[in-house]
């Protein structure tokens, strides 16, 4: 017997009101077998790039095969695209506002499908809930074969997402915080091989992120006293600036959302 | 195969305790193979209208037999009456509180049976979490098939909810905000087909909700400009009042909860 | 066909982060199969003895053969030994810091495994994710059969947890308030059991909590008149302090973290 589908939700809904389940409902509808998984449902409303990001840190712990739901869609019942996409052996499912740029960044071979077929949307598509109305139905239509070249025609100019870049001068790079985690760490759009053309070897390297300055990179949390602010490579591969069993974004007084945007600069010590 | 039975679940809990988590180890105790699907555990501590609310929006996009406990239930360990309810296809499990009125109100066949055999309970009932107790074990045994009528009587005079009324006068209505949804959306309780009663056409309404007048009813969000107050049909087919890419709630000054009742009036405009 | 595994988790993670999904995705490719339920991603950041508390209170109300995944790991990345415990038909996968300390206390014939074969982790063990890298793959081997002596080595000295002591001082006892629920109820770590050296037959007892004091044991939350502060067996079989359809972490006004520590004392009244 083959294994059930799986199929993740990512969306802005929040978790005090029905409308994740309504999407669940429909998915079951459609296909009984189903495997459903949050991703996220606490997605700031509107904020697409927080999803995209959230979306490509999570892709590589699925299985191939795995249909992604993203439902960030401030443009809904708006003239913008509903689109399937096949990137990585996965499949994703949700509006056409760059949610999905990044996976298409990574991914050359990736196809685009605008959604047109309306016999894989529900009956009724209403004009403000296309999670539930198109996104839910194809996902779930997606998990029980529906080749998606079916459900529309390929395109070539999806929406492309607007990302803060890292940019490099001479040894240094500055890039930015893209994300405040639950811990209060912020994780940056450094990379570990941006890390690299620093400092060859990975080490003698300074941190500035706002009015501070981290001397090292650590290897983990508990590498800096309890409550020191430290720079580590994060689980996802990412510069994170976090503080020893505490809240760096207390430390850096940002815990109200004024991290967006935050400019860290890696620079080289040192010979 | 048959497909697995779904159950879903309507609490006041809250995600933090592990009150939800006993209650699905309970279930799948006793049916290993049920699929259970969250539809919120945060309800307003004790609200029995707002979980009514919510269970019937969410009912049309489960599966026929689909089984729902909901558990609101601030007279537990009182003489109020555990319940089982069979209404268009679905069962419901939970107290005699007024929860599944809408259901039975929208559905005259219905069925509504007094628990009263002990068999179908945990072993042991405590006075104070009947959901982990009584009613997630009754509807594990309800989705191995197990018929209600096994489980006790059935009666007539099911406890009632108070639920606001939508009123006419002449060519108007007034009626109320029920739910504020995450987006800061307020939703009324006045249905799609109530709004024919002041236009036949559907168009020159206009809106009137505390200080504030809206004058027309939009298709989508995105009609309105940016930041703009609106009113429109919401996805569960009732009127609602929203900003595009904002907050109702904000702009009415009622985000704390000033929400509950407040009143929305709809007349007709021109001729 | 076997029922398939289960397998639950609880983090301090919060479900804004796409954390928990990626272990639920790691799970899921290594055995489709696995039911994954949450018992609360809410634990307070690095609140061990909550987490502990937790699933001690949970496991009697999940089948035998259960896999419970318990993350709350400050020391990630440092020399703590990752375990797995076998107690009471159920299996655990977590760090070494007391998280599993109250099952091993109650279960005497106890395994503990020191995770040592890397066989069973992700190929890349970061320093910062060991739900992801390390406990969650080990968990979803478990759920497929492996035996985990196959995994370590089996270890007779895992770390203690500091919990609080009930003391008795003649017929009066004295505990403390170990969590607040999400209805404000204060739960105590003092047992049905241990209120019977106050009284053999459970009536004539006397509560004081802070500056209040409490009359009588009660049945039910509906023992009281509304907003009434009681006292009450709580679900978990704990001496619990409850305001009938109120937070009594309100009326103690203790709801924003004082309650941490709060001593309770339990008295005999009358002859």
């Amino acid at each position: 017997m083959k294994d059930p589908a799986i199929i993740t939700l990512t969306t802005d809904f929040g978790l005090r009101d029905p409308y994740v389940a309504m999407m669940k409902g429909v998915i079951l509808s459609i296909n009984p077998a189903a495997r459903i998984v949050d991703i996220s449902h606490q997605v700031k409303p509107g904020d697409i790039g927080h999803a995209a990001a959230i979306l490509s840190e999570t892709l590589p712990y699925f299985p191939k095969g795995t249909i992604h739901v993203a439902v960030i869609d401030p443009g809904v019942g708006t003239g913008r695209r509903p689109l399937v996409v096949r990137a990585e052996n996965h499949l994703f499912s949700g509006p056409d506002n760059g949610l999905f740029w990044p996976i298409l960044q990574a991914c050359p071979g990736a196809e685009v499908i605008h959604l047109t077929e309306t016999g894989y949307f529900l009956p009724q598509v209403t004009r403000t809930f296309h999670g539930r109305d198109i996104f839910a139905p194809v996902a779930a239509h997606l998990s029980r074969g529906t080749d998606p070249r079916k459900m529309g025609k390929i395109i070539n100019d999806p929406v492309r997402l607007q990302m803060p870049s890292v940019d490099r001068r001479g040894n240094a790079i500055s890039g930015r915080v893209v994300r405040m985690d639950h811990f209060g760490n912020l994780i940056t759009n450094i990379g570990r091989e941006d890390l690299l053309h620093v400092s060859e070897d990975g080490t003698r390297m300074r941190v500035t992120v706002g009015d501070l300055t981290i001397g090292r990179i650590s290897g983990t949390y508990a590498d800096a006293n309890e409550g020191e602010l430290l720079a580590l490579i994060g689980s996802s591969g990412f510069l994170e600036i976090a503080v020893n069993q505490g809240r760096a974004s207390d430390r850096l007084g940002v815990d109200a959302g004024g991290w967006t945007g935050l400019t860290v600069v890696v620079e080289k010590t040192g010979p």
